[in-house]
């Protein structure tokens, strides 16, 4: 029986006037894709045009909530509480679900954006928190997360559904975390790179860390980060060698 | 058999620090209460809140979408495009949704809030495409409105569902429109005056006008503007005159 | 004696993440630019880097206050007070005159932005609102303003300096005012004739009207809308084309 | 010769429709204020109407710059970069010095609101920036700050001028830390309570610790929280008592 895997990007990062990204390239190589819903970036009509453009690929979609921080794109870590984290990420999976609703589409995933992704890998009590909004509002709708974290304990406890997610264009340490974007070779540029790197992960499990010796992982979607230039390239070359590798490209 | 009203209040208008209206004790006094969803007022924490409180009342939760401007609290007219106000509309009642589906509330109705309701009285393909955000998401939800207007003939050529509201704090023309705010007499503050009238409207369908004559009411639905000082004892006169004049405070 | 013209665009309207324009390859061919003050675009590290680059070109630096509208870009009509025009333009003064402060410049003029500006010319009593902030911020600063229209009479009235500007890459009517956008012919894309259109402007004061005849155009600015791909051409070919008719590049 | 303080208060803490603070009764018994400048509250007519106020009592106006987090009034902390910070605060001081500009006053002081005030308390490059863009601005006007802190060693190496502020309603740790608001009697609610505090801070420059002891206070300014109920009962205690005390009341 084969392996299959899913290949995600966050997209609908445009606002207003201003315009980010390349969702109308990269949705045709995707499963998947995380929609900004709001806070940190997609207005209502970005994110009306968004779920069309998904459903029109027929690419799964999910919510991308992140911190009330436009001018700082959501990268910016807010101390935000758990009672404000959890009602922040429902009011934005609503807002999502209704465009969803209306393009007969499901709410497909969960994947917290930004800083406030990074927040859950440290802050256990805004994690759950997060994981239970996710949960209260719909249990069959998992959290997309890093697998050996405090953020999956964190789901494991609340009792949400999760998935594992890896990144074949970031350079990981022999720990399990990703390398610091400042470490030199921690953004993997390369299509070619990031393409053999998505095959190991899915097939063997396991990947050359950047400071030595290997790391194993565990993921049932790969990443691909749709704000570099690189994107498409990237998405392309990962998407090939996967089907000449025999993975099947499915979402979960 | 007897006659029915449902009697309905802005609410959920407070911001962040900010605490804006009385609605622990209006709730008690009403049946449905119209829940700002963040564009004009109501971050998620009020929104939560004020469902939780709603829902402690046993009063009908509907949403008041505005438009995109806090420091004007949504009562400066914008040049909102129809796809905008479409989108706009559709996401703020998706954001409240999330937060009734947890309480399990069903979203019992949607009333536009000020300048985007007052839009809807001249400008009908804004109104229509407000009306169709809400057909589109539910058509079993009612889009509150203002009776004998360009709003309800917008209402009926898309087909939603509607009710009509009226105000016994303001009074009216005998056109059949509200009296402008700056008009001497346009806002009845005293409770009695306030209770009289609504009893007419209900029971007589008819009150006076204040240029003169008599003006036809029909309403399903009596709306107690919250944020103003008298607002408690308005709704309480209100609802004591409704009810010893045999009227039962129902919601539609 | 030479004539002489200021040649000015629309400037730092980047916000956060998103970029927006071509600050870095226009501010060559300039002497003036204006620069977006935070309420339609515009973040504080984006002005400290536009009056950066414009210092480091010899340009003339002005404030671009706009409706308090990110989502919108200032280009949605508001229903702003003239009290709350005038405060929100002096907001906007003072913060972009700390950063001129800091870099030695003084500030140039003020040029209100897309439907704040739009407003000014069918809204006298706004109009005014924002040229007594202006003349009350600094008596020295001209507003830059459409000549012959009710701007124009604003400015009179109040007494505030002004500047009036051109847009060669725009149609006029015959009665003086802009051809719509909407028409066809509206928006010159073609360099070369933008650049004819320029130095009719500047030389002969009369231009051919998009219905017919001729209209006159009397002003001390040309603006060129940077937000279009071809701006940087076009301002290229308007001052080689000025250069070459012996008119001399130089602000007011 | 006497002894002489200056007594603050955080004030024009409005916006828009939502109204914060009393200082219409505060500013009477003040010497200085400290106007919030947009980015956590104070929209521009508040801002306006402050500086009013505080003309018409003889009241000196500083800036109260905070993060840009209005729905959590500036109290969460947020990553905000040096960088950012410098901008953020230039562009609120340029913006508040606008309309003291047009009220022919002086910009005073500024003092960092909430999480801002407290990221410099433990971030010595953000506490340098925000220092550095008060002098770049305006080598005269001081920084508040709290005295014997990582704030003041900023302040020191930066080279601005500042004053130091000390709490009459805070309880103090023999460290000299400000007792958290979480512990027992952190806050003081009796308006003589704090005014014997107060005088014992002009006059011993030390106070009782509230974990025993004695705790050394060093300041020119104190400062009365504006936004809680007591606020002006606990003003105007503080006021007659250092007035009794022979203490000049008097900005620095």
């Amino acid at each position: 029986m084969g392996k299959r895997i899913d290949l995600n990007a966050d997209a609908g990062e445009s606002f207003g006037r201003w315009k980010l990204g390349q969702d109308e390239r990269l949705f045709p190589l995707l499963t998947s894709v995380n929609l900004a819903t709001g806070f940190h970036a997609g207005d209502p009509l970005t994110i009306r045009d968004a779920v069309r453009l998904a459903k029109s690929h027929g690419v799964a979609v999910g919510a991308h909530p992140g911190f009330p921080d436009l001018v700082g794109f959501g990268r910016r870590d807010m101390a935000v509480t758990p009672d404000q984290a959890y009602a922040d990420v429902l009011y934005q999976i609503g807002a999502l679900s209704a465009f969803l609703r209306l393009a007969g589409l499901p709410l497909h995933h969960v994947k917290p954006h930004g800083a406030l992704y990074l927040r859950m890998l440290k802050d256990k009590p805004l994690a759950k928190a997060v994981a239970q909004a996710i949960k209260d509002y719909d249990p069959e709708v998992p959290l997309v997360l890093l697998s050996g974290t405090l953020m999956e304990e964190a789901a494991q406890e609340v009792g949400v559904r999760y998935v594992r997610e890896a990144f074949p264009d970031r350079a990981y340490l022999s720990d399990g975390r990703l390398a610091p974007r400042s470490m030199a070779g921690a953004l993997i540029r390369d299509p070619k790179a990031a393409a053999e790197r998505a095959v190991a992960m899915v097939l063997e499990q396991e990947i050359d860390a950047l400071d030595g010796g290997k790391v194993q992982i565990e993921a049932e979607t790969l990443c691909i980060h749709g704000d570099n230039p690189e994107a498409v390239e990237i998405a392309r070359a990962v998407r090939e060698a996967l089907t000449e590798a025999g993975v099947e490209l499915k979402t979960y």
